[in-house]
This record gives C-alpha cells, structure tokens and sequence, in this order.
C-alpha cells in the first residue's frame, strides 16, 4: 500500500520517457489534507543535487502538499540551470494540481552531470496527475527504482492511524543516508515539529545505521507527511516507534537489494563506553573492504573486525576485545578464541558482534559483503 | 641491491618453513658499523601485532644491530604467547650474532590471529646468520613478500653515500602505511636523530599518501638504519630528499602490485586552502568504491569525485570545483565541463585531479582501482 496506506494521499507512477529503458520514471505522491504537515531530512553531502537544495527550503515551511520525484537522473552537479529544472517542475506540479509552488518538494535519482529532459518531464508531470488515486502507492514506489531489483514499501497500523512508505536505494548506501529517496505518509493529526523531531529520532537508528559501501550521496531525501485525515493525534511515544519501525522496516529492505550483495551483515557493537563509541567502531568495521571480501567468501576472519577497530578513537584495550561471528566467540581478548571452524556462514545474514568491554552502550549498523557483482554494476554504471 | 647497497650491511632470506608453500619466509637484515644508528615509524592502528609493539621499545633506544623479519604470519592479535615469540625471536638473532637483543628489531606479515611456528622459525634464524652476506639484499627482499608478485627494492647513489631499500606489500594498503614493511639502509654517517627526522618527513610524503583499500595494518614497519662506513655525513637536505626518493620509488612500487589492480590512479588536488585539506580531499577520493569501480571500467565518471569531495571538512564552494581526468576538465564550477567521450582511460596509470579553488596547497595520493580480482584475493585469503 506505500504511501497511500494512510488516509488523505494520493499517488501516481507513470513512465514519462527520461529513462531510455522505458520503464516508469516519474511518481507523485499528494497530500490531500485536511492537514498539509511535513519533515524531512536531507542528504549530508556539501555537494547537494538541485532537488535537494530546493526541498530543503520547501521543508522549512512544514508544509508538503505535494511531492514529485524522478528516477533516470539525479540532477546533481547541473549548475544554475539544473535548478532551474527543478524549480520549473515545481510550478509545473503547482499549476496542474492548483498548489502553491512553494510547498511541492522534489527529489531526484539516477546518475550526476547530466541534466534531465524536461521536455519528457513537464509533460509526464500532467500525465501522472491525471493518473492519482488512493491506490498509486506502489505504482509510485515502482517509478523511482534505478537498479533497485524490487521496489520497496512498509506500513505500520496504529490505532486508528497508519504510517506507509516507499523506498528506493541499492548502491550508494551510507550514513548520510543513501542514494535514497524515501517518501512515509500518516493520516495521524500531528503538526510538522512532531513530525520532525519523529523522523529525525527514527532516521538517526535506521537509515543512519545503514552502510552499504560508504559511498554518501548528493541526492538522499526522506520526507515524511501527515494528512490528519484520521482525525486522531497519537501519544509521541507510539508514533515515534511506528515511524521508526516503519524506517527499520525500508532500511533492511535497502540492504537486502544492494548492489551485487550475497551477504546482509549485521554488525552489533556491545559494551561500548558511549553510543558514539559503538556507532563509530561499527561503521569501521562496516566500511572494511577486507572483512566484507572475508565474508563474501564465507572466511570468519576475525583480524579483519580487529584491524578495523584499531583504527578508531573509541574506548578499548586491544587485549580485552572479543570478537563473535554468527555467534562464536572467535576471538577473546584480543587473541585467539573458539574454533573458528564452528562458524556456520552459509546463510545470507551474517552477524558480527564486537564487545568493547569498556561500558554498556550498543550500536547496530547494517552493511553487505563486497562483491564481483557490485564491482561489475559499478564499473559499467554510466556508460 | 636492496638493503646491502649501502655499505656496512649484511642480509639473507632463505626458506624457514613457517609458510605451507616452501616458499622463502625469513629475512635477516645485519648493521656491522662501525655506526648503529636507526628510526622507525609504525603503524598507527592501535591493535598492534607483538613485533610492533617490541620494535617500538627497541627503536626508542635509536640503535638496531639487526632486524629479523618474516612472512607467513603476523603475529598480531596473538596475546602473551605471541609477544614472547617475538622475544625468543629476537633473543635468538642476539644469540647467534653475539649482539644486544635490546638492538634487534623484529616485523613479521602473514594473516593475523595465528601463533608463529616456532620451531620452524627459530632454526631458520641461524639458517640465516649463516648466509649472511654483502650481496643478499635480493634474497631478503623476495624472503619478505606475501601476495606480492614481485619483490620491491630501490637505491639512491649519493656522494661517496648510498641509500637503498626494500619493500613488502600488496593488499592492506592505507594512511597508517600498509601492510608493508619496508627496509631502508644508508651507510651515511648520521645519527638517530637526523635519522628520525628525515624518515618522518619521508613517509609523510609517500607512504602516508599510499592509500590502496583504506584497510590500515596491524604490522605496518618502516625502518632507517645507518652505518657510518661510508665516513660521509651529507648536508640534512640532500640525505632527506635520497630517503624521500626512494620512499617514493617503493611506494609507487606497493600501488604498481597492489591486489587485483588493474590501474594506478594518481589523485592530484590542487589549489587548496591548506596542505591538510588536500590530503583529507585526495584519501577521500581515493577511498570512494564507487569511483574505484568506475575507473576500473574507464568510466570518467566525475560525479563520484564530487559526491567524494562533498563528504570532506575541507574549504571550497561547490559550485567551483573543477574536476579533471587524464588532463580533460569534465567538470567545471561544479557542473559539466568538457566532453567526456574526450578521456583516453586505456592506459594502467589515469589521473585524477581535483581543483578546490580554495587556495594554493597541493597534495598527491596514490591508490587503484577496485575489481572483481581484488575481491576473489581477499574472499580466498585465509582458508
């Protein structure tokens, strides 16, 4: 259902032409009130895509009416007339639904430096228009994949009130987010500063904590809208958690279709001094080219995980560090620990749990195993 | 020549038998004066391997009389066992050489988290004293390799003085050096002092700006010792610039051999604000998977040098930064520049060079591409 799960949104996905493969390129997603309430948070990239630099500003209102977002190009590093671009596909959604410019925030995705063809994009704007219904919600989540496999959609039932959402996002994935575009809707009756402060609590332990190849994106984007058409304002504690587990959900779905993976690593860092220590360590691991060639190749090479933890600031003695793969305890301080030939790593999920012994804080960040097939989607991506 | 160009040096490599291949595995380096003098720079990972750790005692005291090293295995991540086989390791050299064990400086390389096999290791160590010889630089320098498919020396002739060197290292390859050891001797007549300085300055330059797969070591040595026997104290300058050069001839050796490459990619940045912003812009560049992949594919895709620069502190607007590959300015002000179909990437060696227009500081970084070679290495390694 995406995100016309919640009540008070509409959405189209249409094929507008700017991908040569034909396939659906364009999606609108419009918030039909009676609430026009919205958050979002954007990519941490200093080299931001024009769609971005302009939805940022649109945030600042708190107000969405509508949001328009292409697949097939991503409209970064495009200069003054990419802008231009971008601003010219707000008024245009503006001027077919009867909204105010200044409240339709756009997002793009596909490759950078190249600019988009607005003479398919303009058009295609009025075609999806005229497609809207309370049923677009995967039509739209299938018009914004680039080499997404699947597209990718959650929804979370409150009482009386529902967060939805799309994905999309398959390389690139790193801890300003990702090539990411994620648009989540709710019919819950709350006012932007909520919604913001949801979203920012639910993106710090999800699509934060999700570290494909460490490569940050110009273009992440993810919005979150209420309509508060289910006329019912839930306690912040439960919406927070519907948020977040609706985020959860789209993050673990980002991971399972990154590009050329065999393997999902869920890499839990335990017993750390401070939440920054684990998060920090736990990215080092992530990001170990070394250790994600290991566990491509089923190896437990626990060497790889101390190497990388050597390299932080973090709180530790190396001769205290215990390292666990799928659970055994292959290194215990800082030495050799149980057989590593107990290690089951045929699975696609892999877990590798570092314990600090230096406090009790934890991090959980999700990465994937580096590949042949990534290197070959990613060497043949533009051309 | 490797480590016996200069005079005053003795060396061997034979084979110990710690390595399953029978291939050569231990190395002994001999200083026989009339001078002692030596630095040495480490890793800066603090999971240090036991040879690491007791190198660093030794090189405090500013003189080495030998250094004993071997492939086959790290002994890192060994505990207690592992730093006491260094000891016995070095006790033995002192042993049989009649030296200070105190002066024995001790690096091994191999995979992390395995006990050295002493019993094999020990015996070969008096192997080795007895094929101490003015012409077995060559054999040490093959004695140290792991996946190296080449074995790395380098010489610099000065005026009436020598520097010379040799080289281990292949994957692993980052900022805190690599998994690299590296051997340099100079018959100069200087003292540990000068030594130090002039190592730190040449490292600085040229290791620590050899970034192949920003995987820093837990093994990483580099070592300067001086003989005296060429009676010749050269000006600081002239001695720096010898160490620097071949430094610089090494390193660019590591990144010709570095694990499944298929490119050496020079990393220029230019016009930057300070010396330190251009090297945190160049790793930055040099660490993107995304850009590594592309380059493999002759790809001149600069939108992933600017989604790079983009994840930096350094200053710049992006809006001027300008990207060039193999001398052709695809990106200027921070949009598309000349055409790319201009790019030739045919050849192994393609340069990269980012213009920060942010001032006039410049620094090189050295890495290669990533490929599907280099991740069937490093799936394979240790099992």
């Amino acid at each position: 259902m995406s995100v016309t799960a919640a009540k008070g949104f509409q959405a189209a996905g249409i094929t507008a032409g700017i991908k040569e493969s034909g396939n659906p390129d364009l999606a609108l997603v419009v918030n039909r009130g009676p609430r026009l309430a919205a958050a979002g948070v954007f990519t941490s990239n200093r080299v931001k895509a024009a769609p971005v630099l302009w939805s940022e500003q649109v945030l600042k209102g708190g107000l969405v009416s509508a949001v328009v977002l292409n697949s097939g190009g991503a409209n970064a590093c495009t200069g003054p007339k990419g802008f231009q671009d971008t601003h010219a596909t707000a008024e245009k959604v503006a001027d077919v639904l009867d909204l105010n410019a200044g409240e339709v925030a756009v997002a793009s995705t596909g490759l950078i430096g190249v600019l988009l063809p607005m003479d398919k994009l303009l058009p295609g704007v009025e075609t999806a228009a005229g497609q809207l219904s309370e049923h677009g919600g995967e039509k739209a989540a299938i018009a914004i994949k680039t080499t997404d496999t699947v597209h990718k959609t959650a929804v979370h039932q409150g009482d009386g009130w529902t967060v939805g959402g799309m994905a999309k996002g398959a390389g690139m994935l790193a801890p300003g987010l990702a090539t990411m575009l994620v648009v989540l809707t709710t019919d819950a009756d709350l006012d932007s500063g909520v919604l913001d402060k949801a979203l920012r609590d639910a993106t710090r332990l999800t699509f934060d904590r999700v570290d494909s190849d460490g490569c940050m994106s110009t273009n992440d984007t993810v919005l979150l809208l209420a309509s508060g058409a289910s006329e019912v304002a839930p306690e912040y504690a439960e919406f927070a958690e519907a948020v977040r587990a609706v985020c959860d959900d789209l993050g673990r779905q980002l991971i399972g279709d990154a590009e050329g993976a065999s393997k999902d690593i869920k890499v839990e860092v335990i017993n750390a001094a401070t939440e920054d220590d684990a998060v920090e360590v736990g990215r080092s691991i992530a990001r170990n080219n070394l250790l994600k060639c290991a566990i491509h190749g089923e190896d437990p090479n626990w060497g790889r995980v101390l190497s990388a933890i050597g390299t932080t600031r973090a709180a530790f003695e190396p001769d205290r560090l215990n390292v666990a793969i799928n659970g055994v305890w292959v290194c215990k301080n800082g030495g050799v620990g149980e057989d590593r030939d107990q290690v089951d790593m045929r699975y696609r999920e892999v877990v590798v749990t570092a314990d600090l012994a230096a406090g009790s804080e934890t991090a959980t960040i999700w990465t994937n195993d580096l590949t042949a097939d990534y290197v070959h989607e990613n060497s043949a991506y533009s051309s």
